[in-house]
């Protein structure tokens, strides 16, 4: 291709097609070649497309609620329109005769540790707070460091404010946890925090701040077993468990937040530490606090799995943190359990926040629409931002 | 998952299988649940796998050399072993009755901007320049700055070496260009030039230094017509291509590097500034070198598509760079023209070589293996990184 160009004398530097060498060199062109797997219109609605002129059944799905067959032209492409959706982003992933796959010609993606999704941007008004604007952007890096906890080296992505570089100031930090199934990039590509942070930040919205991004999975500990549902674990399971359990405790305490305060120009103090995390990460929140009340003043508990609805064992194994909860209310400013209610992990939040009202400990529930996806937690940290290090 | 562990009155935080989430929750389970789709033995054997029941041909192809078809067994999985293979990191795609796919199993992927192709590591001795090893890590950011030149928000990914961040050194600058198809994230991703650079820091055999990697896909300038094989374009088109071509040079000179001047703790200088690009990249890099000589001490142009293999016309255009050969070699410490012998723009190498040897500019040239692959680019990097700012 570009040694073609460069016989007319001039290299022109625009995007090539790689679909059009491929058909260029060896093969005859195929509706695929052209095809527009994804196409948003300016109503909302939006079509997917894949070529696939053998299959017997394909099938779109995702979380933008409206999944199902896709139908077939006589060119052998499958194409389904749906919507108008409410502006925001979606991931998807097509089924070929019973093969999933993601769309390969569309390169916004949210890797996982399990697999991937691709993803779309319906633009407009519900999703400029997460849109890349022409404002003032921060950094997102991949920072390594070596954990001692866990003896290996360990990735976190850190989000610095627009001026960090070059300046002096120091800044608060938000601690932001993923779920399960993700990792440390989760927050950066379908979390969209650093825009999310940008945009609030480019408004007057939100103080600069620092977001530390940590990976939360964490390698299975050697010989333990896994749970089973039909035997409770003997009493040296559960210990082994408890101990596993900590050792993301230990992790954010004693590695992540040392490094970030030893490398980073952070502000310290539990006044400029936040901690939020959605399902695994809000149930690592959780055992953060009651383990460690005096660290983080703002706390957010996002579509956590807790107890199972049933309380009683966790207030049992806590009973020395809630009984300070003079003590935990003196540090933790705005302490936030937040869950969609069809999130089938809603129970767990409720019982939550029944035993904190008990107890005597402040904090605030919000349950709102929507289940247990992406859609709920950028918005969630969206408007958990606004409110911290004031 | 984790409300059912809660049961126990233990979170167990360990990884979850998302699939296996899934097989508990709605469908009977099925070979995918379980099915590694890609494993690589202690022998540098590859096999791949991939779940597709009702399809009636499966292949896989990849820069791996040994595509093709794979063969389905009783429970609908299709598998195909490959190798031994070179030790080093290889991208593959399944093709499913006509419908090209990455593997969604795995989470190791290139972005590009015409689609994505899944990666595995086969491990080794050969492999070790680029892996991810337990060494001191440098950060890659992810660095958005607003570009005069194009009238819009871009997006550059940064590489500081270890001890960068807290520290007060100043460091020399490597840009790096990517090639046609992809964008900033390709030298990070499939290019793994944080990891080769950190090996190289760690075994004293690089000075510490910034990677910077631009953005060099350009938006298509309005109303220029594309080139067509058929007819010599105008005098007209060749100067508006000219202009097209022109922008990468001054997004490079009046936007990227002055950015990275201004915010980072560089050293300045010709002598502390390298420039190196693949293909597309490689073609931007001679054209930033042509029209300005006296900025890049050290430059790489690598796997670069250059006048068709016809140099008469490209040698009439850059007259006064060839004509000033003194000046240009007190500058220029190196110029290394790579490329590989399985390359289809093998003879624009070849031509420039001569082109340059004729006028008396300095250069090396070294033609190797291999086509127009990562793997090239890769090695290239690990090979030129030692030899600067010495």
């Amino acid at each position: 291709m570009i040694s073609n160009l460069f016989r007319f004398g001039a290299l022109f530097l625009v995007l090539t097609s790689s679909t059009t060498v491929r058909a260029q060199g060896r093969r005859p062109s195929t509706p695929n070649d052209t095809l527009r797997s994804i196409e948003v219109s300016d109503d909302h609605r939006v079509t997917f497309r894949i070529y696939a002129p053998k299959a017997g059944e394909v099938s779109v799905s995702g979380d933008f609620g409206q999944s199902g067959k896709m139908e077939k032209d006589d060119q052998g492409v499958w194409s389904r329109t749906v919507g108008p959706l409410t502006p925001d982003f979606y991931s998807y992933s097509f089924n070929v005769d019973g093969v999933r796959t993601i769309d390969a010609k569309n390169p916004m993606i949210k890797p996982g540790l399990n697999g991937l999704d691709s993803l779309f941007l319906v633009p407009g008004e519900e999703a400029e707070f997460e849109m890349t604007k022409d404002v003032p952007h921060g950094e997102v890096r991949a920072v390594w460091y070596r954990s001692g906890t866990l003896g290996m080296p360990r990735r976190m992505h850190v989000y610095t404010p627009p001026g960090y570089e070059g300046g002096s100031e120091r800044y608060p930090v938000l601690y932001l946890l993923h779920g399960s199934g993700d990792e440390d990039s989760g927050w950066s590509t379908i979390g969209r925090a650093g825009f999310i942070i940008d945009n609030l930040i480019a408004a007057g919205k939100a103080v600069p701040m620092i977001v530390v991004m940590p990976n939360g999975s964490l390698p299975r500990p050697g010989n333990l077993p896994r749970p089973t549902p039909d035997a409770p674990p003997s009493p040296e399971v559960m210990a082994a468990r408890e101990a596993a359990q900590n050792r993301f405790t230990d992790e954010l305490l004693k590695e992540i937040v040392p490094t970030v305060e030893k490398t980073l120009r952070v502000k310290s103090g539990p006044e400029n530490r936040a901690l939020a995390g959605l399902s695994m990460g809000g149930g690592q929140t959780l055992r953060v606090l009651t383990t460690n009340p005096d660290r983080f003043a703002y706390v957010g508990i996002w579509s956590a799995g807790l107890f199972g609805g049933n309380a009683e064992e966790w207030e049992k194994r806590n009973e020395s943190f809630l009984a300070a909860a003079d003590k935990v209310n003196a540090t933790v400013k705005r302490l936030e359990i937040r869950v969609g209610d069809k999130d089938s992990l809603l129970a767990g939040s409720k019982a939550l926040a029944g035993v904190l009202e008990r107890r005597g400990i402040k904090h605030e529930v919000q349950i709102g629409g929507g289940g247990h996806t992406w859609i709920n937690w950028r918005h969630y940290l969206g408007d958990l931002a606004p409110k911290l290090f004031r």
